[in-house]
């Protein structure tokens, strides 16, 4: 809870609903009649309307990127070390836009709206959305913001996907795209993972189906448990033993020293956690399947698992670039092993194919995939500077 | 289903029960009264009886590492690729000792034997065995067997460990130690993992804090999935694209080859299999799950988060190595992430500061973790030299 709000912050804001009437046509066949986005924007938009940047959510991100709902906040929105007066994604410069993603929980149209066709919750009859379904309803919300062209789509993992998919789908409507942290498509490992992680998720017998708000129960330890397996890839080994691994060699010698090992004291020869990352697993898994729906999480992992950008193309992910018309800033991180650097590089390597005009920084950090959200200098040093170029090329 | 029996197996096996009735004292302070090993050999102990090799097996193996138990066996013992006349652990030259460990679910004494002191089944209540109880449990088949000195202890990944201990705690007993795709202990990621593993199978509704024998049920499910994510940890991304990551621009374009992503067809759009590496995974799980008891599979993920053998010695491995007397062969695969080269790496940094002598070869090869399991040339080579140069130092 911040006493007093930090002067670098946005302050407190306020999420905005917007409703959208007109029929959204899904990937898959299937259509949203209609449906709510929340939005969140810092900073103004200026008189020729073209200073907007649109960030874009990961997994589990929401339109809540920067500032306070209240002085009681515990924390700050989830991309608060990056948006911000004078912040890298400065919100002196320029306004900016975060939505909650349709099929998301945190107050755009999703799994636990209420489907206006049967008056019930939609729970897992919330149709399959894709990157493209999201960019295709980020543009409607662009047109209803009155924005001709963004001056920066900006986002990381599963948010960096979405900045793809713009630059193919609207390359007219965009200058710069800033992708961080993501890939081209998944690897079959990165699927494995998100299969097991679906595969915790329906096997809950609480899970019912997908019905569980109507069975008033919840596949909490699915979700915990999917969220654990996430949670381990999304931070480096290296991250996770400097967190946790203090050696024995750490501690004093004090007679017997057995079992001092990772922080907890002796072992206890039995199953409760002996070494603190198996405490500090839990604790993340419980709190976020404390404040997420299941629904959700499943319909996420599904839109990484199908993103695909080349799948018009031939699988020419080159060709897919070909009618991009901005700048490319690609970033990554040296110890991300979910989406590590070569992913990037992939990128990289197909737009130079397709003659775009490119920028690629892999930034040497510790903190794994997380490291995307972390107030890390040299990669918030860059990003700031590049977008402190993007406005000054807006005049 | 062999037709016949390959020239280079060693063909049929039986194995054979060795009870123990001198009491066992556990790194944990339980006490085992009695126990049995249930061991097989192949090849023939020489008179001199120093040409004996011990196999140490790793989280989900067991005794019958090569041959056949019947004609209708669909497969050889775990490590029959190297096992057998004229391979690399030659059973024309060695005496080869392969035991299933205390705890496990094969045969020796493990969570579905009988506790003698109840006369029901110990389930959740068989004590925690350590790698150094493995190895002390060893070393009394050792002495049962009538072998004074192994010619070679030999194992991957866990299997590793118990060698690594075998030369801490018995260093008079052995003239090789060959330790494969181990590790000195486990990270923190490692551990996570691990304990992902024992979160899903405690969890599940079936578990009955382990007593689900006697509820005639069996956690499938939890089990299932803990195999599930330890089999990602098994394989490198390479090769797990390798066998799944067909792109699309491997087919033939016809029409629109939409979703003809990782060969399973048209993307469902729900969530049902999509890519086949799903599938894979799912059979695997399920396999494991039908063949495995739940109780063991906890245990031995225990031993692998205990190992430390630095314990006893201040956390400095090295100065446990300093009475070790024989000689060592470490042994790591670039694309193992379970245990990487550079773990590896750290075993040969300490014993080369304890002036062992030391052996180290890093085997380029796709498989990751698993392929310590598998024929790949250069490895098996290795292996097979190597050995081939401790039979003729046993004159």
């Amino acid at each position: 809870m911040p006493q007093t709000i930090p002067t670098d912050s946005v302050g407190l804001v306020k999420p905005q609903v917007h409703h959208f009437d007109e029929p959204l046509l899904l990937r898959s066949g299937a259509v949203l009649s209609s449906y709510d986005l929340v939005v969140e924007t810092y900073g103004e938009l200026n008189a020729a309307r073209n200073n907007a940047v649109l960030i874009c959510h990961a997994l589990s991100g929401d339109h809540h990127a920067a500032g306070y709902h209240s002085l009681d906040d515990k924390k700050a929105g989830w991309w608060d070390s990056c948006i911000g007066p004078g912040k890298a994604i400065d919100t002196n410069l320029f306004y900016v836009v975060c939505l909650n993603n349709l099929g998301g929980c945190a107050g755009s149209t999703g799994p636990i709206s209420i489907n206006p066709e049967t008056g019930k919750i939609y729970g897992p009859d919330f149709p399959i959305v894709t990157v493209r379904d999201w960019v295709n309803s980020q543009k409607r919300l662009m047109d209803r913001l009155g924005i001709e062209e963004w001056a920066a789509v900006v986002g990381g993992s599963l948010g960096g996907m979405q900045v793809l998919r713009w630059s193919i789908s609207y390359p007219q409507c965009m200058r710069n795209a800033v992708v961080i942290a993501a890939a081209p498509k998944l690897s079959a490992q990165n699927i494995a993972f998100n299969e097991v992680a679906r595969h915790s998720i329906t096997r809950d017998p609480n899970f019912h189906k997908g019905h569980y708000l109507e069975h008033g129960t919840y596949p909490k330890q699915g979700l915990m448990l999917a969220r654990m397996v996430g949670h381990i890839t999304y931070l480096s080994d290296s991250a996770m033993s400097a967190k946790f691994g203090k050696s024995i060699s750490d501690f004093e010698s004090e007679g017997t020293n057995f079992g001092r090992d990772l922080r907890t004291g002796k072992l206890s020869f039995g199953f409760n956690a002996d070494f603190e990352v198996e405490s500090y697993l839990h604790y993340q898994g419980e709190r976020f399947s404390e404040n997420f729906d299941a629904n959700t999480y499943l319909l996420m992992t599904k839109a990484l698992d199908y993103f695909d950008p080349s799948v018009d193309y031939d699988g020419d992910l080159a060709k897919a670039f070909e009618n991009s018309d901005c700048r490319f800033l690609i970033m990554s991180f040296s110890t991300d092993w979910r989406f590590p650097p070569e992913r990037s590089r992939e990128i990289v390597t197909k737009l130079l194919k397709a003659k775009r005009d490119v920028s690629y920084l892999e930034i040497a950090a510790d903190q794994g995939h997380d490291a995307f959200l972390m107030p890390i200098p040299r990669y918030v040093n860059a990003l700031s500077a590049y977008l402190q170029k993007v406005y000054e090329g807006l005049a």
